[in-house]
């Protein structure tokens, strides 16, 4: 891939001396800043912006192992063969008119990208604005040449499936002075290189510390999540289509199809990777954590606020409710300290509202203080300090405040309003010097609980699955599938749960009264359960096929009868245990187009209607993946018992949820596995009812 | 309250020539602005900025009829009293030292507001920031006179209980050039006029179209209720202290009791008032409700999103989900007109992609054809451009696009990225014109929400307590709470309960076990409950005095020699009939000290534990407020009956809650009312317990 980031030299096609022109902007772009050869090709033309220009990309001379094009699209694949046999290694393909154009256009891409694997040139985009660099200042786009005023350098690489979203809004992000970036990937159609790639290059690369990208679709999602689960820099993903109307509008651009809004939010967050929900908020999270990648991990992070503004230090406390930060609670020595500028009448206490201490002995005594009474306090993880530019005697400097926070370890953030001139400026020096700087207190906040977030994800998530023993009865399960239908009935399902040391109710075929009988009271004990299973019936429930509180031989018989007449003679009759549970779960398997093989927990039974609480883990789940998607659940403290009833051992609910993704891994035939409910019965959980459904 | 906003002259006590002093400030800014007659005070100088000053405020002259004080606080009663007696109407106190500094300077505070009372002068302050109206070009307040530079006139007034906010944020909004203000309002610990008084002047103040407000507390809740309900005016609210944290935050700034968190926001919501989370998010929300005061109710605003980018309209209609707005279905007709500039392969649909018709076009062209689609769509409600500026030939003319919409009724927001400078230019210009201009994407479609869901709040809230007839069987209740100690047990609290029509379960008191039977077998038919009540034990079923499950008479003899050996022969046996429910609902009445009785509604039963989810209501609710109500329970839809349970009856639930307020309106000894469980059985809501709590 160094190639496309690196190249030794670069044949721009459709390079033009028309101003209006891409062409001619790509070339601009490139004069300004790359340090290789550029090579224009055009036949129209000798010399381009004073630059000799080739006739056809076999006329460019060594070094070149980068093309980029910015022809129409009908002209491409021809280019791309004459690229693959002058040795291109890359070529960027800004041009549209590919997938997203409708099916002719799906084919010529289909055909590019099997050209492309056969040759083993690469292909980027196309349908895309290529890449800026603004550390090595290589912009290899069309974007306008004017973005070279304000390209800030940074340590925040972004990859982005939407062009005028990439171009627009580096332009804007530069303007407005927020923030610096590293590399800018615009990915296009991905018709070869795509997000896991370009995602692994930015990982070893030295000028980037967080990757933020926009995708609207991921193409490997196994792969896309490894390479986020072996990440050591931290990854912000904003995806679009998450709704039904947004995938809906995600199926008519790039061609992309949306994914399951639920898996892929369960998926990502398996893999450590932060969600980000709008764009400026995406880079807000960027660059925060690019500011402060590490820290340590810690129950909640516990923040020092100083305000010039009790209303604003109420609000950032209010903010702080239920997230990953906290304010401080400060140590007595704090106070002391503080109380030698505070006035008499004001007890010290955090929020600290430094108004009257500011207005006393100036801003920079009486903030200096409490930052360094902060600093020392062993209970303050972070500072968080409000700043106001332009008026009431309140100018700070920032940076040398937070010196000694940076020593200490302790990361500063910054809420600042005010002139809109002299803010800008305070900004633009803070950005500099690495303070992540806020106009909105929201915002700030949730960015410092991002930080804190980031810094406990490596507990969480970072589990390779375990080397399990496989304690599968392979023959049962053998044997059970072949003898089932496309859906097998509730029996063979929980014979092959059973054969993967999954609890299910004691049950057993029965031929006769007599037998039924026999079971009830000898075996299974009252009350039991009587259902008929009927090839092909799925809602047994619905079809009368479920005779429950069965408490005497008079009902097993009853019941016996009931359920023949019901199937019309055919079917069988299963009696089994009645189990009186303190909670209803959901399990289950499902194949996700995107990432395969996924495991579900959820509330089930009347909580499942109204809750909608239920999370999916991509398979294979080590034991403490499994522990983490309970810990998902919206209600998982519903899992910990109430009303006196016990709480579920944990322990063995993961045990249940590992074996039903191996399962499903192990025998590749198998769709779906629901076992609904998975009864908690004195805090053992134990599957009650259960369906597999298998390839056909 | 007008000689506040519009005196004839005004008294300036603590007028200095020291440039560093606010006293200096107050007077530049009045000098600027003001046009009546100004009279510095202050003994030791003759004149100051060329203006006579005047020993003490006796010596000031006519016309003079508002003071504002700006000295150290302990000089401020005596000025009070000259002020009184010189026959000033009004005085803003912007000196701080007051009830935020401890004992003394409450009492102090507590003197002054009881002399403003008897002498009839009104007191606005003290600790505050005073007043500022950009139209008037009256700024009386301390706040830094470049203010002046940038002031721009607009239609939202702000209240805001926090001097440094107010001040900060009005320089902070007015540099940023987002949005005009009217009036701003610093009240400060408001010890005479507060919140109440001021709302009431802007909602008739003609300069006023919106009104903000930040809030630490709320003085008198239902003063300031009734007032919000009967505003036309759309009122904002940002509430500080909601949060444990932040409340214990609130109490130590500007000496305020934050008041619990749920009732407040409940109020707020049964007023009408929209609740804001953040201080700029407050401005967003005001001034977009200002540019659209009057949209029509619809059960869901349809949007037409007009992009150029692919991914922005994705994430836009991602973010409409669950909320007053989606994402507009185009007519045939408008699909037909966008054909004519979309390329052929491009299928028109909302979100409408521009880019490539932008790219053949011209975005005037592009957009101007898409916006006259949308503004004849008789689907479409509302039109968000996502523009950029500085680039990509995106240049708009917003003004000029959005006339027709307004002609048509259709509100139009802009979504804004882009080079600083340009930007800057687009939205200050956009704003002169009237159009929400929004940074991010969230906000945009946060604020278009809430400009729907505040055309739809007039239906919902705007609504006066019925005029019942009291129907309720006085002398029952007067006999039961007479005969009740404080905590009346469950059947007296049952009996007042029936006697204001709340279904209760059928139940007696019995003496002895032959009565139980009859009872039992004759009137309530198995199975039944038999309860001890014990006088002053409320915990029943903890101290085992609850039997569940009676099927035999057997079995209640059983009980009832249980339930007196546990009583130890004290206390009464009640038996009642099992009621079998399908949801468990609490209701109650609590006293909150700042809006009286509050009428409480919640789910019960292991649920309650769960998912937290109560609503409250300020009585005498009507039944559409009732209504309503249940209404704002986030799992309401619970109360519409699953696994084919029965719905409930909402119309006999809002008469139950109705009730429960009125019941506890009428008699004030009643401090608490605790129905739990109220269990809905064939949809019909039915007090299965209840505790009654009266005044010792």
């Amino acid at each position: 891939m160094d190639f496309f980031f690196n190249p030794k030299g670069i044949a721009l096609i459709g390079a033009t001396p028309n101003p209006l022109k891409g062409g001619h902007a790509i070339l601009q772009n490139l004069l300004k800043g790359f340090k290789g050869k550029i090579h224009p090709v055009n036949p129209r033309y000798e010399e381009i912006l004073g630059i000799p220009c080739h006739k056809t990309i076999a006329d460019v001379p060594d070094p070149v192992d980068l093309a980029i094009i910015f022809i129409p699209g009908k002209m491409v694949p021809q280019i791309i063969e004459s690229c693959a046999k002058r040795g291109i290694k890359g070529v960027i393909i800004e041009s549209s008119g590919f997938a997203e154009s409708g099916k002719e256009g799906q084919q010529v891409q289909k055909d590019l990208t099997n050209f492309a694997r056969k040759e083993g040139v690469r292909l980027w985009g196309p349908n895309c604005m290529g890449l800026v660099d603004a550390v090595n200042k290589n912009v290899f786009s069309f974007v306008s040449p004017e973005l070279w005023e304000e390209l800030i350098p940074g340590d925040v690489s972004l990859i982005v499936q939407s062009g005028m979203l990439s171009g627009g809004f580096l332009i804007d992000c530069m303007s407005h002075g927020t923030m610096g970036v590293s590399k800018v990937c615009s990915i296009g159609n991905k018709m070869d290189v795509d997000e896991c790639e370009i995602l692994e290059y930015m990982l070893t690369d030295p000028h980037t510390k967080v990757i933020g990208l926009y995708l609207e679709s991921i193409t490997h999602g196994r792969r896309f999540m490894e390479i986020c689960r072996r990440a050591t820099k931290p990854i912000v993903l904003l995806k679009g289509g998450k709704s039904a109307m947004g995938a809906k509008a995600a199926m008519g651009h790039t061609a992309s199809m949306a994914g399951n809004g639920a898996v892929i939010r369960d998926a990502m967050a398996q893999a450590g990777v932060m969600e980000a929900t709008d764009f400026h908020q995406m880079m807000d999270l960027c660059r925060s954590l690019a500011a402060y990648p590490d820290i340590k991990p810690t129950p909640k992070g516990r923040v020092a606020i100083l305000t010039y503004s009790g209303g604003a230090g109420i609000i950032s406390s209010d903010f702080m409710e239920n997230g990953p930060i906290e304010p401080a609670v400060l140590s007595r020595q704090s106070k002391e300290r503080l109380k030698t500028i505070f006035p008499q009448w004001m007890p010290p206490s955090n929020p600290i509202d430094l108004w009257p201490a500011v207005e006393q002995h100036g801003a920079e005594k009486a903030y200096g203080l409490a930052i360094d009474a902060a600093c020392d306090d062993p209970g303050v993880d972070a500072i968080f300090i409000h700043a106001f530019a332009g008026g009431f005697r309140l100018s700070l400097d920032l940076d040398k405040m937070s010196q000694k926070a940076k020593k200490m370890g302790k990361p500063v953030f910054c809420w600042l309003i005010g002139r809109q001139d002299e803010a800008r400026i305070v900004q633009l020096e803070s950005h500099s010097k690495g303070i992540p700087v806020f106009r909105e207190l929201h915002r700030a906040v949730e960015c410092m609980g991002a930080v804190f977030a980031h810094g406990n994800r490596t507990i969480s998530v970072k589990s390779e699955p375990d080397n399990r023993n496989d304690t599968m009865a392979h023959d049962t399960i053998k044997v059970s599938l072949k003898k089932g239908k496309t859906a097998l009935d509730e029996h063979l399902s929980k014979t092959i749960l059973d054969a993967c040391n999954i609890p299910v109710t004691k049950e057993i075929i029965v031929a006769d009264e007599a037998s039924a009988c026999q079971m009830a009271t000898q075996t299974l004990k009252f009350p039991v359960v009587m259902k008929g299973l009927l090839p092909g019936e799925v809602h047994k429930t619905e079809a009368g096929l479920v005779k429950l509180n069965i408490e005497s031989r008079d009902q097993v018989k009853t019941a016996f009868k009931d359920l023949t007449q019901a199937m019309d003679g055919k079917g069988e009759i299963l009696i089994q245990q009645q189990i009186k549970g303190d909670l209803e779960l959901i399990a289950g398997v499902v194949k996700d187009p995107q990432f395969g093989v996924c495991v579900m927990v959820g509330l089930g039974g009347v909580m499942a209607e109204i809750l909608d609480d239920a999370v999916f883990g991509v398979a294979p789940l080590s034991h403490s993946d499994a522990l983490a998607l309970m810990g998902r659940l919206k209600h998982q403290k519903l899992l910990d018992g109430f009303r006196g009833a016990k709480g579920v051992d944990r322990d063995v609910l993961a045990k249940i949820l590992c074996a039903l993704g191996d399962l499903a891994l192990a025998y590749p035939q198998i769709n779906e596995i629901d076992v609904n409910p998975l009864i908690i019965s004195k805090g053992n959980p134990i599957a009650v009812d259960a369906s597999i459904i298998q390839e056909q």
